[in-house]
């Protein structure tokens, strides 16, 4: 049960409805945002919401029978519309597109990826300087220095930044040249880290786990609705299955699944989820269709000289050809729409 | 490796040709299809396969390293382009949907799906008569009787049959009134059908198992194809995975993957690969803009009253709208092919 | 709803009693097996099932909700007991193993295969005549021939045969020199073959699906015994994972559940169910820990040279001391359930 | 490639060794452990290992093919024993078992735990503070003042803790009051977690992946141990599978591939393995006689009131019945090895 608080609300007020709560054996969180006060009331007993409903203080209430509350759509029918300022926005019919390297390497990388997404219009660049590696010898990452770098070269271009954190010590240093904190899959249901960047006033980015299903990834999101932090995309990468052909499996179900669920964005990730570079455009055209609100896919100026993930890399060349792609695609589906 | 035969090949030529596989220790497997006369040689041994092109009676000559030989496109490049008669065609550019019950059920439902099909042009009808179920108590399909009904109104609307054949003795009794012979998930490794479905000359469309691989997908085919019939169609169908929130797992990474590695027609069935209703449409999309040569999708004018299946079944102005939209989706798929 | 008839029942009895079940809109199927004589009644209304089980004719009546009804605990409290003659029983506190090659390929093998069962008062032979490939192009078995030498020659010294049977066809041929027909993983669901071996007074050992559920694999014993025939064991032989170290993920779980949810006895499969030779024994004994009634596994005299699956078999030293671990193994559990 | 360094290498000698690698193109990764000093030497060329093992300060050096080295039993072919004090010890021929509450809950419910565990001779017990839950309005654990009362009451009585900590913040305040750090499902790839308990001394437990495959536990445990944590063990809890049956899939062949891929202990956790309480003890019993070094499972003195995970908790009589059939299982191993 989620129920909206007036922005004008009583402490007394608000007393008195946690009271209520308690009289019905009821847990109450309280949960505050960027956009909203909330309170959320988990328990079993059935009664008539409007009993509360009529509360002073009270601004609306609703039922939710879903494990996760707030990122349903059972409640927020609306989509929610991410603002990252100059213009972009992500969800609600607007589309972006976040393109750019596995990892951060060097100033000329960057300068060679700043001029793809110019000379495409892409407003995001994508790129990792905390990576999580399966083995503890690869490369990890040029960290907060290679992070400055690069944000110092995309500020002046007007593109801003998408990239993974790993861990809660890192928001703080990485707080002021980040728009979007990435989660990665293998942190998807890294609860602390969750916790955090629900107190954190950027929009993030979450991936599904590994073989995350689509309750745990819709919880996860929870996690950083009911800290605070309202601002948050879903992002589907493909799920480990038994097919070894590819390195993920796309579960392009999950798309059109996510967009009836939840009033989130929903991001398509199309590099992790099938993991071969040749293929990585019939799979991004695949989740266009299928409603997804952006596509996050890698590039590089030489893929086979990257640091890393260089064989689902696409190069310049493909890369543009793939964004204009996009694009026809995204207005097929508006076109549909109104049908 | 593959060996293709001279059309006027002799007795003698071809022994030669046998005892030089011999010599180098390869097993031989002679193919005869409908348009065409193979030699299959396997064997460990490397040497220089211009000793047997240069055979008289030899018309070409292929290394194939997959397990799959004669469905491979690293031997036949084009597609195949499989012909149905009265100008309808699969394959190789040529584009198709299928559409109807998941069980033929009575006059009346054939007589409303035949409607549904000529009003949107739609050539071929799909039905099953003969029906896997997994509890021997549901209802399992009308049977040949209801194969005989359903062919008798179809044939007098112009529209082609595809149906789901179970086992091997069934095959003589639907022969003259099936255009397209199904096999299903649950038989995809019915080698014994596959081997009898080989010599049949009508052509085949082969589902994935409920979770075969891609590889096994294709050597299944290659059974068919081995036994002499060389008309196939793939059809990726969902695979199991962990994720309960759908019936299956539609493999959108498969539709792309098997355009590359064979050079058979592949049908998307967003139907299985969802299974619900309302997330049909996005699935067949995807499907569509992915690369596949067509769609097979459930619909019945009553879904709700379907005897099987109904959860995941449109209703024809579902249905209707559906086939609007993968025209427009596979003209924009043209359409970027020649960007 | 199973009910159990009367030997005695009367043609009028059981006449009103089908009455009396369409009365309240129940499907009947009548199922008459080598034991015993039942209807299953199949629907949705809630009812007193006495005022059914004070019918004349009817012996007794059970409701049970699984899916699955005759092969269910529910129903049947007592373990079934599978009696092979010659005192080789399996189920019901009766332990069996059964070993021997993939592919039945000599009588030199099958020689000395009957020795090392012999020396280990193994009284089970498996091996296989008709075996299912992925590949066309692959050994598919000696096929009757071989299977009437090798009768031939375990009968001479006692041992039962368990073979598998692919297809409806080769079922009567095959009858006279088989204890116990086997269905392999892949045609778990090959539901004509299933009720053809309804119709068979042997004993029939059926293996899970390659990704098979429980569930799928009792209503597949179901499709055997509401066609008649009782003796039915349950194989568990690994399940297809995302894991890629070994062939299948053995399900040690699927035996202890399946243990609880039917009476039919239940056979381990470690030679598939890890399918990595050196593997073998702590799988086994694994299976046998947990509560099955029997192991089948590979044993071959020089497993390098076996003509299929020699990379999971074992050769006859170490089959002979896997015997003898098994039953200590065995000895403990029982010694165990008495605690 | 492992290079195992001399106790008395010089500054000289050190600084040689690295110029060696550098010049052979071999990124060097130093790492020192409570009990070695170890140069990684990672890089591709093929190279006569002897040519680095003759250098002064060099002790030993073995080449080590697998993604993981310092984990890999390829090296080190004794097993790792890891020592607790007092005389509890686990792998290398040590068994131990842990058994305790999913969470902490009160005094009342840790005394009775810890009787339970002095009544049947165990000596570690188990129990969480910090609950990793899917939904963030779930009951998270007592946190560090549970983990104090905790503590308290086992040193008094003479027992072991094993708990989990979920981040690396957490470690400081727990590091005194802790025997075993546990790393949960979900945090198996929180390679910061890894990096900073790899930095403590103390045993950690590491559990595999909610889907992970071997490997990637292997290089996990990597992570540990070349942060200079050599004390390490192993967990197999069960991964997810498609069959809905159960919570999990307990993986009995990853018990016994574990043992030959690696020289750490391993342990089985039945109750996450399958999740259902009344299944417990033959996936805990198959766990031992594959191979285990340990079993860990959930106990309660009333499971029914646990505050989590109920549904698969033992209760206390229940419990210290396993732990008898859990000695004997392990007794009959030890017997049948000397086979």
């Amino acid at each position: 049960m989620i129920i909206q608080l007036a922005k004008d609300i009583t402490t007394a007020q608000h007393a008195q409805l946690e009271e209520q709560l308690k009289a019905i054996n009821y847990k109450s969180n309280h949960v505050k945002t960027q956009f909203g006060d909330y309170i959320i009331g988990v328990g079993k007993k059935d009664f008539d919401i409007r009993t509360i409903g009529i509360l002073e203080g009270v601004q609306d209430i609703h039922r939710v029978s879903d494990a996760y509350k707030l990122v349903s759509k059972k409640w927020k029918v609306q989509d929610t519309v991410i603002d990252l300022g100059d213009g972009v926005k992500i969800g609600g019919g607007h589309f972006q597109m976040m393109s750019g390297p596995c990892s951060i390497e060097s100033e000329d990388q960057i300068e060679k990826t700043i001029q793809l997404l110019k000379d495409n219009e892409v407003k995001i660049m994508r790129g990792g300087v905390y990576k999580p590696r399966s083995s503890p010898y690869s490369f990890r990452g040029l960290g907060i220095d290679g992070l400055k770098m690069w944000y110092k070269m995309t500020r002046a271009a007007g593109i801003k930044i998408i990239t993974e954190v790993m861990m809660t010590e890192q928001i703080d240093a990485m707080m002021d040249y980040v728009d979007i904190f990435q989660v990665g899959a293998r942190n998807s249901q890294n609860f602390n880290l969750l916790d955090a960047l629900g107190k954190v006033d950027k929009p993030i980015m979450l991936k599904r786990g590994i073989s995350g299903t689509l309750d745990e990834l819709l919880q996860a999101a929870e996690y950083i609705f009911s800290n605070g932090n309202e601002r948050i995309m879903l992002c589907e990468r493909g799920i480990r299955s038994y097919e070894k052909a590819y390195r993920n499996t796309f579960d392009i179900n999950a798309i059109a699944m996510l967009k009836e669920k939840s009033h989130l964005p929903v991001i398509a990730d199309p590099s992790h989820g099938i993991g071969v570079r040749r293929f990585v455009e019939p799979v991004a055209l695949a989740g266009v269709i299928a409603g997804a609100d952006g596509v996050i896919f890698e590039s590089h100026h030489v893929p086979e000289k990257a640091f890393s993930d260089g064989q689902q890399t696409l190069n310049h060349q493909e890369a543009s050809k793939l964004i204009q792609k996009i694009r026809k695609t995204h207005a097929l589906r508006e076109e549909m729409a109104r049908m």
